[in-house]
């Protein structure tokens, strides 16, 4: 018989993972949320019960998978009314699975590397998942649940997973305030960021398939200190754009070594 | 009857842009590189003839495509045997169209804004083409030429273009950088780059129908100081990935004002 699962938290990635593993033949047995209409919305997709009050969490389940804010784990760890040895696993990059581990002997952690938004479903078959269990059948019930969605897994401990969020911040968030400079200076001439759209899109699909660093262009690899110069010229006027892009071309200038 | 073009270099820009131009149905008359044998094999795909040799450039074309590199434009410009009423065009994001108009009355630019790979064939029907032209006629052929590829097309000058470089600078060359970092970070924890990759592809995706900074996410942006020190902690042996970790920040933050 297939493993129930308790879903604590009806946000994006409770309400993205929730629909996919009830696609997948899971029973999700109950579905909490501090917002009761929230919890009855997801719950009538996924044909589960729903409750507002963290006491009223079913005994039933198997494995209790917190899908709620990463503020929000150890209070919502630490109030959940289940004998200790339930497993529960938490989906948060940036929380370390002690959050759990103080309250709970079987824990784990279920997540999936990826920007999750309401309006765009998410592709799991592309979703790269992090597994951690502190027991070896905690660990393989996280396996096939992982192998269930299609998704792609790995097995990563809290300081490997606290590192690939430091490496996410760089590809994803930074990367992404580097788009709103390229639009910033698109705009301020007048120009749509249509223009460049096109390219980020293009240099996101080259290095799926190579590494970045062989993927490089542009004036500092070249060591074309000319337009360096002209560009910085530009940049006079906007100091914090200036000194940023002094100092991204001074990283990949020491690439070459 | 079509306007016949010449195709002055035989290199990436020049391939990709004369296969694709001949498959639209413009007469490719000749092929010039100064590798005669890149030119050879170039101008047998386009039903062209060829030449290595500057002085023996046809006459007869109606426009003159110089994709040849940055650097060679002006001496390229400079030795062809042309009457000074030709229209030639040069394909660089980065060069003045100066650089032609020293030497033609009728010059232009004709610049896709992407990066071309020799292994990747391009779609030009996402290339946005950046146009310029100083006679009328010659704008309308560009015109015609783009539109005959099925690209979006902008009339784009000299000084707009420049600051176009600058910014595709900072969401491609910069952001490549970024995707460096990332995978450093995590080889150095012995994870694979594959599990950042979706990320990467997803957030390249997110903005191609959204604004950037509508799109923000991360520990700067919801202002976790807490994340960002800890963050800052594990980079303190790295000096130089702090201090780019620091500025970033410093950029998201004040765009939240």
């Amino acid at each position: 018989m297939p493993e129930r699962i308790a879903l604590i938290g009806a946000g994006r990635v409770g309400g993205h993972l929730g629909r996919r593993l009830h696609q997948a033949g899971w029973p999700i047995v109950q579905v909490y949320s501090r917002n009761p209409d929230k919890a009855k919305s997801l719950a009538a997709q996924l044909g589960a019960g729903f409750t507002g009050d963290l006491n009223a969490i079913s005994r039933d389940a198997d494995l209790y998978i917190l899908a709620v804010s990463d503020d929000a784990i150890g209070e919502v760890a630490g109030a959940l009314p289940l004998p200790p040895d339930k497993l529960v696993v938490h989906t948060s990059g940036a929380t370390p699975s002690d959050e759990l581990h103080n309250r709970f002997a079987r824990y784990g952690v279920f997540y999936p590397l990826q920007t999750f938004s309401a309006d765009r479903e998410p592709d799991f078959s592309n979703i790269p998942i992090c597994l951690f269990a502190a027991d070896t059948a905690g660990y393989d019930l996280l396996e096939r649940l992982a192998r269930s969605l299609g998704s792609p897994y790995y097995a990563v401990d809290d300081r490997q997973r606290f590192v690939l969020h430091v490496a996410a911040v760089f590809v994803n968030n930074f990367t992404n305030y580097l788009y709103q400079v390229g639009e910033d200076i698109a705009h301020s001439e007048q120009l749509s960021f249509d223009l460049l759209r096109p390219l980020i899109l293009e240099t996101a699909q080259k290095i799926q398939s190579a590494s970045p660093a062989a993927m490089q262009t542009g004036p500092a690899i070249r060591g074309d200190a000319a337009t360096v110069e002209r560009h910085l010229a530009y940049l006079a006027d906007r100091p914090e754009y200036a000194e940023l892009y002094r100092m991204l071309t001074k990283g990949i200038n020491a690439e070459m070594g």
